[in-house]
């Protein structure tokens, strides 16, 4: 019957999608000869990342690598960077790489879609750093560059894969307090973050400023999604459920449409519990976004 | 007498001097409800930032703040954000803060430079986010905007102040290996850290790849400072010291010459030790830069 | 019907029952200044805690407080250490946070169970170190110790409340190797780390040396869980699932059976996925511990 | 002359000596699939052990290994664990070992004093838990035990080197605030952490809780080192510097006198700064500790 609540456990799931958008991704590989630097590299490379509405792209660690699983047998991150197009990515990903992971103690930098078939240059443009004394390498078919640096080489790929993807997967958090929501958003984020195939691009994860389209203003094209601002509950048309006062998202970009619904649909559970009053999605009326996510498709069929 | 060498311990320290440039900064401190919060509006807000080279703005934390010294009472961190000039620090600052502080749950953004006499926009632009919903507030003669969010409201101040700096001291670290570098530079890095006026742009502190103006490439403007890689100590004139074979930088950007100085100067004695070769100073031949910091001045006056 | 198996997607629910035990507890707050000193305190007081068996308690983080939730407004954890007596914990409580959280710059110590009427000394103890200079303080009818310390006063309550609960519960994870078995864990702990009223005394949460009564070595009390391990697979009766090759468990002490089944469910809920074939549950064929959670009745009943 | 102050730029250093005492201490290297089980096995393993005085032990991390410097090729940390004597050592860590690193997933343990001629029970004590299934190993002359366990097997050295080592060596940082101390100690903390030879074992590495020998009540042989609390001026004969309001204590245990007296000094130089009236040292007039090392001695010679 249509008209039962969905809920887990107390937490009511809304009848509500979420709006996501063709974007194109590459996965890069950092390795590091240790955590300490590896950390210090993917913190530079993953910082003003959180949206491409003001950022050149949209960047995240899919997975932590134990050395048994990155090509130079060193700690490594795998990072997702998602952009609206190829000429974008290719446009951010060198200037990134050679500002935040060149830079960095250290480290080589690995193309993580070797199979793809689209490919964007990576070390094709930082190689020119080393000012003629790069030293091109073939390893099982594939083209590296070695470029001296002053701690020794920067091992970088000659090139980076990149496929379509997925941007913009999201869950509301509605809790009753500011506390319980960002308990909940905590515990999502914590389990997305050994997901294959998924990044969350916003800081530790979670947006607090969602957006609506549109503004007053006419040269901004986005602002406060107010329908979900606590404080304006008297001045706007709310869509915050009934006992909750603090609304949380989370933004998830994946690999496809399966991925995405998929980590939807753990986040939603890892968020559900005590004091989360109502899960939902957000969109903007499904006409801006090619895929459209039904909560209570992705929950139902657990 | 002139040509008695100086040393720290066993470490040389070479007579070389490090040229840097003026440049403008503004000190935001923000604020988070806790820990880890505070920490990932940090590391989005400071990433990507390592050189004005090529990135928007050199950013990094000046000193983390205990409740007791912020304006709201919570934990805190003061960030200093290096520009060339006023204009480049309005157009990169609101935008940053915009993507990564405002989405960010539980943060505010406070002016950290409230005397200074010149003074960009901070809030006076991301308050229109808030689509006509946020509301201005004076505390202390200081205008700040409350702009609605889904987690609550966001404080920002209207302005930020700024002033002239110094962007580009450094230290190079000479050592005997890769393993005795990164002990030296992190050594360095740690008593920084703690030292107000002052960031180390680069991931963890740290460059390894240091430039020199120009390269064989008549786009590129800088190129790999050959004649600090080791590898390249065969085909290039080297200015590597004997029995070093890792060579690592830590730039320095600081509000005045003093503070800079004082900066190299800790970061020297910090990082000379067991298995360090000698300590140098990058420069461009002098011309280019118009403060000049030489090692020995800075080291004999102590 | 009995014999359907139960599944969570493609995560086998074995027909197991974890076996836990009567133990009682105490709640400690600490608070420090920031939280670089909050998680020395904490790192020194939950070290060395990981089982009664040879441990004088378990000891670990329930929650990390935000300063609105503290006694003093500041940053603190509320930690909970389990023994299998009141007088272990007297004797192990004071002595503990004597040698790590007295010690610790900026920290102070309160009762968490203020409530309950079974209490042990803590300040009643700790503050004799004082040498007489300390000075007793009443608030809101409890009764505080200011210990003088080198960077000020230590502030203690005299006694802490203790409460009967339950030692014990846990999850077996079952999974194809040790990235998926890791992973599964590092899920389920991290979903745990929000959970009110239960601790994982376990390094990271996690112990990978599970353990049955006996040995053949008549002085060893505990020994290896070869059932469970896999290179034991062809010399002893396995208890290990098909096509599973590692094997990790899950404790969890709680404040009641309600809260430990409850966490168990919810670890369970965030082990299973991809590459786990089974969750299963440890028990000593349940004449030991008064405590027995069935996981079937567990998951059936969300 | 003397008579003469010494001092570190503006920061007075005392004519006083850190008394330090004979012990015996074992290097322990665990190793670990990645940085997050190796940090999980060290916080257990370090915990609860700041001094002998009330620990069985004291522990701490002499250096993070990079996966180079490790016997099986993983991240690993190097521990020093310091007694009163080789009884004391022998009953302490095998215990330890077995709670803290054997339950610990992916986690090995290898004696780091292999050249030692005294040495003690390590595996050989751990290997019963594997119940009769565990097997000996011999490589390179050494006897290592394969224990069974639920994640595969725990490799660990048969016997643990222990050779004649310095406790209690420190320095006493009294500044004019709170802020003034923590910034310094951290300081000194951070140049110590890649210090070999050395750990410093209480909290974060520093201690506040200072202490005298004897107290006023009988049963008490320490209590707070009434002198350097800053509350306690006007009831007590204080050493505390003019101007100073807050005293921190940094504890360095070493493998030997030298390493001990350079690990002060360099801890004193980057303590020494702004804020920092005086540095002085910790002792019980010099009859009790068979190792003097005088602070003028230490910094004259530099």
């Amino acid at each position: 019957m249509r008209n039962v609540a969905l809920k887990l456990g107390c937490t009511l799931i809304e009848d509500a999608f979420a709006e996501a958008f063709p974007m194109v991704f590459s996965r890069l590989i950092v390795t590091a000869l240790d955590d300490h630097w590896l950390q210090a590299a993917v913190r530079e490379m993953t910082g003003y990342s959180s949206s491409v509405i003001a950022c050149d792209l949209e960047c995240g660690v899919e997975e932590w690598l134990t050395p048994d699983r990155t090509p130079d047998g060193r700690p490594g991150a795998s990072l997702l960077a998602f952009g609206f197009s190829a000429k974008s990515l290719e446009a951010a990903i060198p200037n990134r790489a050679g500002q935040c992971i060149m830079t960095c103690p250290t480290t080589a930098l690995y193309d993580g879609l070797p199979m793809a078939s689209r490919r964007i240059a990576l070390g094709k443009h930082l190689r020119y750093f080393g000012d003629g004394f790069q030293k091109a390498k073939r390893l099982g078919g594939r083209r590296f560059w070695r470029v001296p640096v002053m701690d020794g080489e920067f091992i970088v790929d000659d090139r980076a894969g990149i496929e379509s993807g997925v941007g913009g997967g999201n869950i509301l958090i509605q809790a009753v307090g500011l506390h319980e929501a960002l308990h909940a958003a905590r515990r999502a984020i914590c389990v997305l973050d050994s997901l294959p195939g998924v990044i969350t691009p916003f800081p530790g994860g979670v947006a607090r400023s969602g957006s609506k389209v549109g503004s007053r203003y006419p040269k901004l094209k986005a602002s406060t999604a107010d329908a979900y601002c606590p404080t304006l509950r008297g001045r706007t048309e709310t869509r915050i459920a009934e006992r909750a006062e603090c609304v949380l998202e989370i933004v998830i970009d994946g690999q496809n449409e399966a991925t995405v619904g998929h980590a939807m649909r753990v986040a939603a559970i890892a968020a559900a519990g005590d004091g989360v009053v109502a899960l939902s999605a957000g969109n903007y009326g499904g006409k801006l976004g090619k895929f459209h996510f039904h909560l209570h498709e992705l929950l139902r069929s657990s």
